[in-house]
């Protein structure tokens, strides 16, 4: 059978984001969930999860695969590690912070967020002094805070909530597998990303990666039948299968984008693509007078804000979709607080992307008849 | 791109199950969730879905699309459509109907379990006199109970709930798409199906098909963020967009799957082929001295279950592996308290395909040295 080139427009986005068509071929087959080569590739996909994560069975880490979008997995956490008398502290810095506070409220899980501006990393000093006046079992806080782009210290208040004895759990959707980290060196107790971003599979599970003894104390806490990671996690290391019937197919694409991470060097490699792909729009955009929403040393290199234009002309709306007309998709719709439009640099996008990215916004300004460079 | 012909071992079971080439090559394009092709299909996907529910939005029916497996669109069910005072009766003679009350224990739901044998249709007089004995705001009973291959009598179900005045929820599971029915006549408020089972999609999200007036009535009900149906219908409604990323890919997949179904003649066409399928194995197994589980008037065209041959050398999983390794893969497992095991009729699967089962069915019982025809 013969498939028809993939045309479509590159995804400058945080998800769902541009895969490789061979992770996209990967779908064509159709596997019951007791085969062989299905149970297998679930068995390779959770250890090489805690290989990207510097971890092991052996050091007592598990990955938990579970069905939905990222936010069933966050859910999942908080709805399996928090016992009767669990109390977060919510660092958050952005809607995805936010979003954890939502989910606590909505599960009625007590909880305390410490908000700050979204384009200022979290304050050390105050997560410090919040943990040490009043009673918490454990803390929350966003990698990546895709809203902004900017990069949490996740490494040093690892370091504050392991003085404190409590569970650290981290938000790192937009980020594993695109940042080269160790959960051991951040002392996480529990991670969660998705299939759909750095690691470049298509959108259909979420993943947690946690602390077996994390697992081991909270069975039984789960205030929901899907969304429990310890029975999630019993059953598949019981049977080698879901309890519920898994997506197949994105299992399969989800194989062949960690090959493909694994032969371009892992997280560390990629991050370099990423890095590399940041910096090309960053000083491509500069030459149109774009600015940048965050400064360099907050900047992970994962989504790239700008300054909307300050000329009159400038409607985002408009702009979008001039960029769209010119096959260009960047992320839709304003999330920061701040009057910025983002760009992804995560999926299979390669500087020469980000490149004729750039040529397309010079075209669109100019049909917007707003003079570059902006001031 | 040239792709190898599909080679995968034809699955007769209730899903993962054979989707047809084209289905699956649906999934090879990249589209971002903002883009026009992308919420076309969505918006066509959500009505396809209440043409084959026989009810359209000028109906006062809405169809929600749930991110996850089966089983969190049944939770979803439950999670929204439970008010404080909510109190379920739940009519069970299988493991999906079990299912449904652990869900509720899960949530801590008020309900009441009616329990029947799994070879029988449940008692329309002790449901009756149930629900006239304490008060009950909602019924629920699975259509299809997959468990058995049992149908159980929904609109007679429905009619008693509708006397009532209460909710009906029917988990249409793996019914929906292949048998014929209207939720109009059958009196439903809502009903449940997955993207995997009789519309012949990929894995990796559900649907709920519910009324508009139940949806508005239960805002703010959800014990769940993701597993909100009113939330993910509100956003839906006002932006065309999902609340959190969406399995495009499979989503994709369905829209093909639905102009498959279409094009079959609905679901009454579909209805016919398993139908046959159905006919098919029943009459060779016969031959064979197989026997069935469920007599002919009780029997839905979806799962054939067989008594397990009384012979000492029979073993179930001996019996599995070699039919696996002549490339038919059955039901694994038993779910059924009885002593069978079960073939499904539905997926991509033809009268000739029953026919080739059976004939590696005979194999299999000459290899294992059980005299046919068994007695
Ligand atoms: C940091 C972060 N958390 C959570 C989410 C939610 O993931 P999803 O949209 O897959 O539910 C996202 C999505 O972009 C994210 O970037
Ligand atoms: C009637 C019924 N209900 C619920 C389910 C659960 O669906 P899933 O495995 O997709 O969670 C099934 C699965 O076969 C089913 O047949």
């Amino acid at each position: 059978m013969t498939i028809p080139a993939a045309k479509d427009k590159p995804l400058f986005t945080p998800g769902p984001l541009t895969t490789s068509l061979s992770v996209r071929t990967a779908m064509l087959r159709d596997l019951g969930s007791r085969d062989a080569t299905f149970m297998t590739a679930v068995k390779e996909t959770r250890e090489k999860l805690l290989e990207i994560a510097g971890v092991s069975q052996a050091d007592g880490y598990e990955a938990v695969l579970m069905q939905g979008s990222g936010t069933f997995g966050v859910e999942a956490v908080f709805s399996t590690f928090s016992p009767p008398a669990a109390r977060w502290l919510i660092v958050s810095n952005g809607a995805y912070g936010d979003r954890m506070a939502k989910i606590c409220r909505t599960l009625k899980i007590d909880h305390q967020v410490l908000a700050c501006e979204e384009t200022q990393q979290p304050n050390l000093a105050e997560i410090q002094q919040t943990l040490e006046q009043s009673k918490f079992t454990a803390l929350a806080v966003v990698h990546c805070e895709t809203t902004s782009g900017i990069l949490n210290p996740i490494e040093e208040i690892g370091a504050i909530a392991a003085k404190q004895g409590i569970t650290y759990f981290v938000d790192s959707m937009s980020a594993f597998g695109g940042i080269d980290f160790s959960l051991k060196n951040c002392q996480i107790d529990c991670l969660v990303s998705s299939a759909n971003k750095c690691v470049e599979g298509v959108p259909g599970f979420s993943f947690a990666i946690c602390k077996r003894e994390l697992l081991e104390r909270s069975i039984g806490n789960a205030r929901s039948l899907s969304l429990d990671l310890v029975d999630q996690w019993q059953v598949m290391e019981k049977t080698g299968q879901f309890r519920f019937t898994p997506p197949t197919h994105v299992i399969l694409a989800f194989r062949q984008a960690l090959a493909e991470l694994e032969a371009e060097g892992g997280a560390a490699g990629r991050a370099q693509r990423y890095r590399e792909n940041h910096q090309t729009i960053l000083a491509e955009t500069r030459k149109l007078g774009f600015t940048e929403l965050l400064p360099p040393e907050l900047q992970a290199p994962i989504i790239t804000s700008l300054r909307y234009p300050t000329h009159p002309n400038f409607s985002f709306d408009r702009f979008y979709e001039l960029l769209s007309e010119r096959g260009f998709v960047i992320y839709p719709g304003k999330v920061s607080r701040a009057d910025c439009f983002r760009i992804g640099n995560i999926g299979r996008l390669f500087a020469s992307d980000m490149k004729m990215l750039a040529s397309a916004l010079r075209e669109v300004l100019a049909e917007m008849q707003i003079p570059v460079p902006l001031n």
